[in-house]
């Protein structure tokens, strides 16, 4: 079991990871009582264990609708309204045990029930384990745009199982390597030659490795949200492969790719944009390349217009205060995060890596 | 013009009041886009003049229907759509301009609107003014229970102008005037003479006279928020009639009562409880009557069901950690908090204030 502890302005708290981890929530002391929030088809799978781990009796959970759909005002509106009717009131506790909608869901309820209540994330994906759950970001989305409605709130404790992943689907588990990857470029060589290592085969259910990989890649999203929570600007070269990755999915209407895995294409792209840049030795990038090639195969990027990618950068840069902050990679365990990027180069990024004529 | 200075734990805020206190908002700085939410009623009687004190450019508002159902998630996402469609980024800056509807809603859209915008309270009612748009609280209702939902999140600026509360219909003006006299109770012997003196036969026209009452009982409240931002306990002391006034608009529908008004009778009821628990001198008690009794007439209690009012008490008990927090009056200026209060002097509280058999 590892710890790691994030210091955030309401407070230090910690990330527990490894095999048994759910079982520090038996430590929770002095609310009035708890609850659960959860999917239908994780709590089929997980609920018993769950329940002995926190050895609380006779959980009965709060059941979302899996999928992304679920990430609603109206959704939390719901939730609020069963808590309401169960008797949660202010020091009430809730822990949000999934991926990441219920990860971003439980949070956004956990932060505006009665103004706030105290939460757990219990992520059970590579995913949420090594980036969502950690850092106190809360959403849900508004049709126009992912996100847009959501609040800063530090959890009370991240426990993250490592057990749990070994029922992932196969490209879920993947999706989830490829933030490991990009939690690897920006630690440094360390961290990086570990993954280059021992992600070529890694399956779900080597869970040993799974929970070296994920204490080591949840430190690095600790290290960054610690230093900087708001993303005044640090907390911003977390978004290394998403400028493209959110244009990607967005583009592709959140139907082709898993998150993971249009980060990883937007991984390719800004490498590419670096060495483009100038930033970038190619022969680094060349290793980045096979890092995230490594994890396994991805999505075709068929068909996606690059001129509707292009627009919808845009569209993000206004979201962000007139201008894209690129994240470049310049060395591994080093970004540059800049606006200055010639438009230029940001097609021919995208248009060398769709075609497939540049593959590091 | 009055300056009260707020600290919350975002940092300090002013409280502005008088004519001419929107002009404040002039001094806003470093916002890429300014946006200003409120009913429609409002702005054509107050748009004209508040595009000309703010000094923006073609000043053109989120519009949302006036009452409390706008105040909820359905309208939040509808205002952050438009925001976003508007181009409203993470820099943008939002002014609520309305009452306690406006000023709740908008503080909640402020406060989650990409994770959190500055914004500013321009409170138009009495009840706005003195109370609720200063100490950051944020809300929307959820069907099972008002203010189910919300946020502590600190205004960057409260501009109240005086000459606004001019338009108010004499029931709102004297529904935010009960808020005072509460503020008044709170506060102690010099603002309550003061209330004494000014509160009888007060219209909505004397500006002069309302500024100063704004302003003192305003600083009530800023002095209890300041010294407990996230009602770890004092903050409870502000609700002194609130008890029994939740529970008279709920047995009502909330169409019987205007907020202050179900104050104002619950202050009352905590008079006499008061006195019955032995902790209150009937004379000062019968100040307190003569006080709330000066500001006019309030709508009838007949037909409001005693179990109905003692069941909605307890399921308010429940919503704040197992114990109904009673706020009894001991002295002008002082008050206790306390759970230990009879069941049965509750209800003979509100039974002798019901038939009008005690009146101070």
């Amino acid at each position: 079991m590892r710890r790691l502890q994030v210091k955030s302005s309401a407070g230090e708290y910690q990330v527990i990871v490894g095999r048994g981890a759910w079982r520090a929530l038996r430590q929770l002391k002095g609310y009035t009582s708890s609850f659960v929030l959860t999917e239908p088809g994780l709590w089929t799978k997980w609920g018993e264990k769950f329940s002995t781990d926190v050895g609380w009796k006779e959980v009965r959970p709060i059941l979302i609708p899996s999928g992304e759909s679920s990430k609603s005002l109206t959704m939390a509106g719901r939730v609020a309204s069963e808590l309401l009717d169960r008797g949660a009131d202010r020091k009430s506790f809730l822990v949000a045990l999934g991926g990441g909608v219920v990860g971003d869901l439980g949070g956004f309820v956990a932060s505006t029930y009665m103004r706030g209540i105290d939460y757990a994330q219990a992520p059970t994906t590579v995913l949420a384990q090594v980036d969502s759950s950690i850092g106190g970001k809360t959403a849900v989305n508004i049709h126009a745009m992912k996100n847009l409605v959501g609040t800063f709130c530090a959890p009370h404790m991240v426990v993250s199982d490592a057990d749990v992943l070994a029922s992932l689907a196969p490209r879920a588990f993947q999706s989830g390597l490829y933030e490991a990857v990009k939690h690897s470029i920006l630690s440094g060589p360390a961290l990086f030659k570990w993954m280059e290592g021992n992600v070529v085969g890694l399956q779900a259910s080597d869970t040993a490795v799974l929970e070296q990989l994920v204490a080591r890649a949840a430190a690095v999203k600790v290290d960054v949200v610690t230093r900087d929570e708001r993303e005044a600007a640090l907390r911003r070269v977390l978004n290394l492969g998403h400028t493209y990755g959110h244009a990607l999915e967005e583009a592709t209407g959140y139907r082709r790719f898993l998150h993971g895995e249009a980060v990883a294409w937007g991984m390719l792209m800004v490498t590419r944009l670096a060495e483009l840049a100038g930033v970038l030795d190619p022969a680094v990038g060349k290793r980045i390349v096979n890092l995230v090639r490594a994890v396994g195969p991805l999505p075709e990027l068929r068909g996606i217009k690059e001129e509707r990618v292009l627009g919808l950068l845009i569209r993000d840069k206004k979201a962000v205060g007139g201008k894209i902050h690129w994240v470049l990679p310049e060395a591994i365990g080093k970004v540059r995060v800049t606006p200055d990027v010639p438009e230029a180069i940001v097609t021919t990024a995208f248009r060398e890596v769709q075609r497939g004529v540049w593959n590091g």
